[in-house]
């Protein structure tokens, strides 16, 4: 569909949207780096067996060590026109031969000015808390085991009132590239079914560790150790060291990112903006 | 309760009813083995540091390798006794310790007339599929990866027809110990959940692999190489060579055991019988 609208002319190289799951689990993050194998080098290891290709990708989020994605979102130039269900085909063919835990849920043609990060409208990511007093088996990995009762009703409450553009610094790992601490959250949610307890975030963009510090700082509330004005004070404090724990990696997911197609491409019949969305869950 | 309903008079050991959840990757299966590290040899070797026994347990139902449980049920009889909640805690702790993943969920004290694998009325299990063309990564290990679109209807309709007491010897291991190939299949229900397609199984009791030959044969029906018909004429040729593909351990969950406590214990006040269900998932 998205490759009769944006047809290649052959002066650029085609760009490809790729929707991605990974288990972050055996990965060092998402971005390629010297030491340790990454989700990006799987991913760009996979296209250069494919296609024999040198690519780097660009993506909406670059989850750390331990993270996961139900869907990140990805883009790519390669020089052929391959089609889209080929590419997500011969890379999956590729990843599982490899053995890695990741996998190319969905590929687009994409006109030339999709960013997989830069165009991105908004990003969500799941917390996933299994709350009971023995330890987690079938969850290892997938979820952050907390034992003691969390108080969930108190932990939501306290939550909406983090909602709307702060200066999140107090939630901002220290090592985070951002130029500017304020962000603007739009959904910070918390429910529980049975053991298991979900924290939905959503914002525009995030500060490097915010979902995490969030949700460890939410998890003081839970316990009763935080009401919800310490965490406004927390939020306010503008401080690091205010923060509450931060809550381990294994429980985020990358679960989606939307993306606002304005004015696709010039060679496209409507110039109308399209909204869509990439959301696993919602 | 339990332990006040049945109380150790001093002339028996008191016996412990375990709950139990594992993921089974790792494990050789439940059965303790010359070679390889099983569910059950993790337990009794956490049940020896806890308080030096050499114990034996008996379980509901001896899952292969790979296969994993929400909800296993095991019995021991320890010499001195602790109270339950101290068992959960303690063991819980010894499993961790050594980086096992099998968690003790619940412990109760059970009169010697329980018996883990005697004693149970219903057995529940659970086959997770998931049914999409990409391949998996954050259900790897936890579910059976099917690309082609399985028609759930046609799998649920002619799953019905398996039910009620038949010689299932077509869907029974070779290997299998049963003295009889002759079951009661109480339950095969086939849901979709988007791209998660589940079977429940129940019975009083399984043979050997009866749930993964079941399991199989019904995506042969899924994918439309079999009919409803040619579902019910494999299960009338009562031979092992008309079963279908038997689905790989790891989609396997053993979510319940039911019991049925009749006259609990001579000290008990109630000579009344009761159900009830150690059940995760209904």
């Amino acid at each position: 569909m998205l490759a009769q609208r944006f047809p290649w002319d052959g002066t650029n190289m085609p760009r490809y949207k790729l929707t991605i799951e990974y288990d972050g689990t055996p990965y060092a993050g998402w971005q390629r780096q010297e030491n340790g194998h990454t989700v990006q080098a799987a991913i760009e290891q996979a296209i250069g067996k494919f296609c024999g290709e040198d690519v780097t990708l660009g993506a909406a989020g670059r989850t750390d060590a331990g993270v996961h994605a139900l869907a990140q979102v990805a883009h790519v130039d390669l020089t052929k026109d391959w089609g889209a269900a080929k590419v997500r085909d011969a890379l999956n063919a590729h990843l599982v031969m490899a053995d890695e835990r990741v996998v190319i849920l969905n590929v687009e043609r994409v006109p030339d000015s999709f960013d997989a990060r830069f165009s991105a409208t908004a990003r969500h990511y799941l917390y996933r808390i299994v709350n009971r007093r023995p330890p987690i088996a079938i969850e290892m990995n997938r979820a952050w085991w907390v034992s003691k009762p969390l108080d969930v009703e108190a932990m939501h409450a306290a939550a909406q009132r983090l909602l709307g553009k702060h200066d999140f610094t107090t939630f901002r790992a220290s090592q985070c590239q951002a130029k500017s601490p304020v962000k603007t959250l739009d959904r910070l949610d918390v429910t529980r079914n049975g053991e298991l307890v979900e924290i939905r975030a959503s914002a525009r963009s995030f500060l490097h560790n915010q979902v995490r510090s969030l949700a460890g700082s939410l998890m003081e509330v839970g316990v009763g150790r935080w009401t919800g004005d310490d965490l406004v004070a927390a939020l306010e404090a503008r401080d690091r060291a205010a923060c509450g724990q931060v809550a381990p990696p294994y429980g985020l997911y990358l679960i989606g990112v939307d993306y606002e197609l304005v004015q696709c491409s010039p060679s496209s019949s409507s110039g109308l903006s399209r909204g869509f969305t990439t959301r696993a869950i919602s």
